[in-house]
């Protein structure tokens, strides 16, 4: 039950029949199909045409699609591009260098002309090529669906979309097609025909593969079909799963949350995974192996880091997993540090300051007897802290760790640690550590926010002054 | 991270190491690995052994398992039997008739020994030739998954499973296992041979996809994983609404809930159906242009029957889905029925009869003033009617439907119609009209339960005695 050209723009890819498409014309059977079908059912349609300028015969083929455009009063927009020398500069295959001048040509013809969509010619032959060779090198689902009727090439353009009308026809049909229409053929050698492996899976492995199952082509046809579905209705089942492990989603990567996806069975792990993976790099298609050994990473609580896949990387903090690209900035406003210029800042009680991501420093003094029996000090959270004010060594300060800084813990009187190695014990997250503002008095770190005080400066029966220190989550 | 036996037999197959396997042992490199590294890994193991009586060296074959088991203290059970005689008697393939023996044979002796399971020797070459001989012809993610660990043969044994402990090694690994184990490796031609699609491909087609990816076995590996993976999660997120839509499981068939089922998008349908179809028939890959058919038939008011896949058929009954096997009988119990052997029974009221399957019939008449005022026939529902008792035109009759019968319901005076036509303008299914129960007098149709009483015999202002009655479901 194949989607018709009608049914694929308006149903699948929710175009508007109002706004125009932008056709892809190389002058094959596919793309005169494609064009003269649009203009046939009444989309308002703009033939592009790119001349790849590798062979003699492409300037008389871009002319007989800007005549076939004008014959049926469709405005065409011709371009041209040296593929040979770019592929030379640029160190580019022929194939992928004609794909690059060709999406960027027809993109930008697409937004002069307010184009709602770049149309091109795929036909279900193209479907079966491409599932066959994700098949060939070992696909998921991803893969094995095939090409959807409608996407984003996010490496030319994120707003307008490719859409593929002629999926679900055969390229027989659009050879039919042409004939029956007196539209003339011209075959692009310069286009298909520069994919070795296509070429080869077309006109070798498919026919070898016919040998086996004569309707071979229409069988996987129709398991791309069921994959598709299949994997629509997962990411559907699933989609509740991943709202909840989300955290957050920026351009370079991606929070879920630790806890509950170790929760997770491995596969439902895998599934969230890769679907943070095609968030970040839309049409990547994760191996098998790459989300088992991310699912063996999660499972192991004795790394917190990984590469992943496609240049990402996995990055366990506290009960966060960050999915991200190398290189990628990950947030740090879910932590007190001191702001980029502010290396030390020397205070007296009262004192406010400002840290980085909107956090706020408060140290207030006052006599303990004001606190009116109020034993507050003694349950006292991590972001708050109580010391006694005349035992403190001298100026109070608040900085970034020196090296050779030393740290007792309230609770470990007798086991000075260095500051480092508290960090670590702690689990702090290293990159968390450079920035993370301390209180200090001289040598003395009187306390780490978000920890403990210092032992020998706690709230003592003596204690007759206490300084009461804060940092203050953006509101 | 292929699984290791030990853990395919108790994290997959949770088997348990103090009860016996049996193992299928051919006497070729997998099957001897299969049974020695069992009995390595301290699993109680029975060898098997069964000569298809196909060639001369069989005896020699069977001796050998025979001289095994012995030396390393194995119970030994063999068999035999004529598969060329069988296939012939049968008209079964030579393929067919040996495994449908052999598979005889296993389970008659794991039963024997008191098995847990049946072992068999069949390694990550045989998975991946299955699955690509799925994917030949076309199929979803059940075919392309591959064969599982462990798995119930229906037509053999419902009971003790088909364990797979060697479905992560390799073809060369066993063989490499036997040498290193000096064992003596026998090539039994007659089994795996007789396949001559498997040979083909194992031989010809795979060799052919090597030359466009030298990793292509383990890549199929990898994906038939992935999609293992992806159907269990699509199984486990989609139980709730299985559960939610399964009305009753049956041997030959099983009821959906239509309505629930109408609701969901068509991928949901197709996994349902899917799921449905698994039930009935395991192990049967339904396509996806069954499972297209299918969604369109639920689509389509107009018919209430289809063929559907693997000899099912789907039939729409009021709020009801059947999937069900041609031949089989559906439910009759959530009608009034008469009883198989009534056809008529005079009664006078009071009366009660036992209708099928647990419902019953009641008939009691009354003074209209005994109701004291209360106009209870007013807001009778379809299972109880009230009568005007001295209307009623001769003596009392429960009987099923005789040709000419006729009936003219409450509210329509004058539009006497056929009861045939009644029933099918109120859509009763079909194969509920035989013996649905009727109360009559003489030619006339007093009352259809379910339905409406007739009109003439409805309880007017001149009424002074009624007739009440009711069918009951069952309790």
């Amino acid at each position: 039950m194949p989607g018709t050209i009608d049914s694929i723009l308006s149903d699948h890819c929710r175009l508007d029949r109002d706004r125009p498409i932008l056709a892809g014309v190389s002058g094959g059977p596919d793309s005169l199909c494609l064009l003269s079908s649009l203009y046939e059912s009444g989309w308002k349609v703009i033939a592009a045409h790119f001349n790849h300028m590798l062979r003699l015969e492409a300037e008389e083929e871009a002319a007989a699609v800007e005549a076939l455009s004008s014959r049926l009063g469709i405005p065409f927009a011709g371009g041209k591009g040296d593929v040979r020398e770019y592929s030379a500069d640029e160190k580019l295959s022929l194939e992928t260098a004609a794909r690059a001048l060709r999406y960027r040509f027809l993109f930008a013809q697409a937004h002069r002309y307010q184009a709602q969509a770049v149309a091109v010619g795929h036909t279900a032959d193209d479907q079966v090529e491409t599932v066959l060779m994700h098949f060939l090198r070992g696909a998921g689902l991803n893969g094995l669906k095939g090409m959807p009727y409608c996407t984003t090439l996010q490496e030319y353009d994120a707003e307008i979309p490719v859409v593929r009308p002629l999926l679900d026809l055969w390229r027989s049909e659009t050879v039919a097609y042409c004939a029956a229409h007196d539209l003339q053929v011209h075959y692009d050698l310069s286009n298909d025909s520069l994919d070795f492996l296509r070429n080869r899976v077309r006109h070798e492995l498919i026919p070898a593969l016919e040998t086996y199952n004569p309707r071979f082509r229409e069988a996987l046809w129709r398991t791309s079909r069921t994959l598709a579905a299949d994997q629509e209705l997962l990411n559907a089942a699933l989609e509740p799963l991943w709202q909840q492990a989300l955290l957050r989603q920026a351009g370079q990567y991606i929070s879920l949350n630790l806890n509950l996806l170790s929760g997770q069975p491995p596969g439902a792990q895998m599934h969230l995974l890769r679907r943070a993976v095609q968030c970040l790099i839309p049409g990547h298609d994760i191996g098998y192996s790459d989300l088992q050994r991310a699912v063996a990473f999660l499972a192991d609580p004795g790394n917190d880091r990984a590469d992943f896949t496609g240049g990402l990387f996995l990055l366990c903090e506290v009960d966060v997993l960050y999915v991200a690209s190398s290189g990628s900035s990950l947030p740090t406003d879910q932590w007190p540090q001191m702001p980029e210029e502010a290396g030390s800042q020397a205070f007296e009680s009262p004192f406010s300051a400002g840290l980085a991501s909107g956090w706020r420093f408060l140290a207030e003094s006052c006599a303990l007897e004001d606190l009116g029996g109020d034993r507050r000090w003694e349950d006292a959270g991590p972001l708050e802290a109580w010391l006694d004010l005349q035992s403190l060594p001298g100026s109070l300060e608040l900085r970034v760790r020196r090296a050779g800084d030393r740290f007792e813990p309230l609770g470990m009187a007798g086991h000075s640690q260095k500051l480092s190695d508290f960090f670590v014990n702690a689990k702090l997250p290293a990159r968390a550590r450079e920035r993370w503002p301390l209180v200090c008095a001289g040598d003395e770190v009187l306390w780490v926010p978000g920890y403990r005080p210092a032992h020998l400066h706690r709230v003592q029966p003596r204690t007759t002054q206490v300084l009461h220190l804060r940092v203050l989550p953006p509101e």
